[in-house]
């Protein structure tokens, strides 16, 4: 039997499909073969029907799928701390920008990110939506980590250390794409930064991009007041307005952070199919304000969750954005049945793989999808007593309570080590980088 | 040399005092003697002074005072997760009360109170605020962990499988006071549970016993619209009037919740110096609102954080309560610069020190005070870069990056391994518990 279509089973106390309709299984195994899940089954079935496989014996584990991010900038893991308690735009002009243009490269861009990857595995995240500059250093550290990502082809109408202009960003961002095609831990995403720093003509570019590759869109939108106070002054409308005018948003569209939204905004949203990227930490640290995530619901908008980066949310944290969002709309509505910990969990794994496209092979533990698995230990003092796993996963375990990761039947995580990274090798070049960087402040 | 007046070197890449106007300090060593601070020193200066002392060498750790719990039932650890996202007075009556009066015990509030303490020292918490039933309970269960409790002298004024009314609650609770005075680590407050389950009788009482013995009074205050309102239906006036009136509002009063304020209950506040226990993560589970913390800052209030009981925040980690005052106010006024790093780390040190009476001997690392010190490493892949190690502990390090906690110069914590409780012994004890009441459920 080749490694390809070897058969293991994960044994353990508790499995959350998160598939429709799917409540806990106690007592089953996950059977994986290749890089597939091959069954879920009754401890004693399960041994019963494959003999011969190999075991993993996870105790008072939950299995749940892989954590989905829908939203990072993982080269910004070497910023983490940079600069904080400092209001939004002058955190981007006076600290990241120009950090970002003294220092940022291809090499950089790698270490970061694999230092992100690594960050992510530990915490039980197996895909990566990114965007950033360089994207085939983030393609590179998806590969090298065994992560998956979604790598941006992205655009920022502003020259940079990595492109003078909209052509150049896509020329680069393509020729990354022509590299990397057909790898599949791999997802492309054409990528306009934010409609305060890209022109008309470079998101109907990038729509039809989006189109011609078949591929979903990445875009911050309504992050801040400010960017909507100066899109009327600018554009004489709202951003959405102007995105709806340009044809963007629709079903490719993840539009991230969404924290400024009218009723209509809503219903058009809704309409158009639009998926939302919740940033709730990022949000609150960088007081850009509190998406209306309850409203969002009601309304039937596919609502899923992303950390942002290392610079703006100085965790890499998905289970601490999961209980983010569920805890944050419930305070701010008064409503203590809002976002419930399964809806939370929802948005961080079968939610986000519809939104990344990948609804039909990610996001849920169901037989012939791919084995993106988490184990998630709830033996320790501070996860005692269990009366409900779901709800103990979101308001209880942290991400130190994952133990092992598989992504694609890979294991990449293993006892809480990594098995694909040389961790002392990296932190040993992050600090390398990080003792310039500091030098030169 | 005794062990009472042994000295030990705790020699720490970063030390945090959180005395007032102190920065961070690099590269010193903290010295205890007996069971207090005699020195903080430069690593080559502690070494030549101390060159017989004992040397425990913490690596890439920060320095901090322990941190206070302000507000929490440490027995309810045993309900942790056993209703979630429910209303609160369905949540209240449906599920909590009923458990409580079928189950609490003396034995039962033990139990919980010991897994508690051992959360709360293996997140690096010295000191937990207590209110529940069978003081004398939790008193045990702090002297047997090495915690540091406010234990309190509590009523509820309708009968519980504790006690019938309030006079046999008070007299329950002079009588663990009179057992346990004395004891160096407990202190003592008179705790009316709250406005809409206390006469006004009692509320006169309570303020007497406080005087009487000289302790801080703990009270649940403001945490939901229905709690003033139906104080206005019954009383004609909103709950702080009618405490005002009965002269409980002034410094001895630690305020819990206070989710809704109007500015001239922010001023009258300030001007009675009451200290306001702020509960982030409880007031969004049980969908109580946000307490208005940057108005108080501004107010002069002196806020302070809690846990709140575990069947209500299942987390009973200080750390996450930290970053969440420093999350949600920025997110809910758009301010970035409110509630600092800094500032939300004396809420739960040096502040909190000062609302429970003790500000003189507790709260910050300062050479004559008590040796209640926590050592948290940031060497984690999760925890690099460090730029800033006060914002890294607030933004970046979780609980699990405690590694050693001493009370009073008594190492409780080493390694993350409690050296006081037999974890496995007690989490067997617990499992008890939760299992006959699982079967009556």
């Amino acid at each position: 039997m080749s490694a390809q279509t070897a058969t293991t089973l994960l044994k353990s106390r508790w499995i959350l499909p998160l598939s429709p309709g799917s409540s806990v299984l106690n007592d089953h195994t996950l059977v994986m073969q290749g890089d597939r899940i091959a069954a879920i089954l009754p401890w004693a079935q399960a041994e019963a029907q494959y003999p011969a496989a190999e075991r993993v014996d996870l105790g008072q584990h939950v299995l749940i799928p892989g954590l989905i991010n829908g939203h990072t900038h993982s080269a910004m893991s070497l910023l983490r701390g940079v600069a904080d308690d400092v209001p939004l735009m002058d955190w981007l002009n006076n600290h990241i920008w120009p950090l970002e243009k003294k220092w940022v490269s291809d090499d950089w861009t790698y270490q970061g990110s694999l230092l992100s990857a690594a960050e992510a595995l530990r915490g039980g995240v197996t895909y990566l939506n990114d965007m950033y500059f360089f994207p085939a250093a983030m393609a590179r550290a998806a590969l090298d980590s065994g992560i998956r990502a979604g790598v941006s082809i992205n655009v920022i109408d502003f020259p940079t250390g990595y492109a003078a202009n909209a052509a150049e960003y896509i020329a680069k961002g393509l020729e990354a794409y022509e590299q990397f095609k057909g790898e599949s831990l791999l997802d492309w995403t054409s990528a306009p930064h934010a409609p305060y720093t890209v022109s008309d003509e470079t998101f109907v570019q990038l729509r039809e991009l989006a189109e011609r590759l078949d591929i979903q869109m990445h875009c911050h939108i309504h992050e801040t007041d400010f960017e909507v106070s100066e899109s009327l002054k600018q554009h004489g409308m709202r951003p959405l307005a102007r995105l709806n005018k340009l044809g963007v948003l629709n079903e490719r569209m993840m539009a991230v952070h969404m924290v400024h939204l009218t009723d209509e905004e809503i219903a058009l949203l809704a309409r158009q199919k639009v998926h939302l990227v919740h940033n709730p930490n990022s949000n609150m640290k960088l007081a850009s304000g509190v998406c209306p995530v309850t409203a969002l619901e009601a309304a039937g908008v596919n609502t899923i969750l992303g950390t942002d980066g290392a610079a703006s949310n100085n965790r890499q944290d998905m289970l601490g954005e999961i209980r983010a969002a569920a805890l944050l709309a419930k305070g701010v509505t008064q409503n203590s049945t809002t976002v419930s910990a399964r809806t939370a969990l929802e948005m961080a794994t079968i939610r986000a793989a519809k939104a990344m496209g990948r609804g039909h092979d990610l996001g849920s533990l169901e037989v012939g999808k791919l084995a993106d698995v988490v184990a998630i230990s709830l033996d320790a003092l501070e996860c005692r007593p269990v009366y409900n796993p779901e709800a103990q996963l979101v308001y209880v375990a942290g991400r130190e309570h994952v133990s092992d990761v598989w992504v694609g039947g890979r294991r990449v995580l293993k006892d809480r080590q990594l098995t694909s990274i040389d961790q002392g090798a990296l932190l040993g070049r992050v600090e390398h980088i990080v003792g310039q960087m500091k030098a030169g402040m």
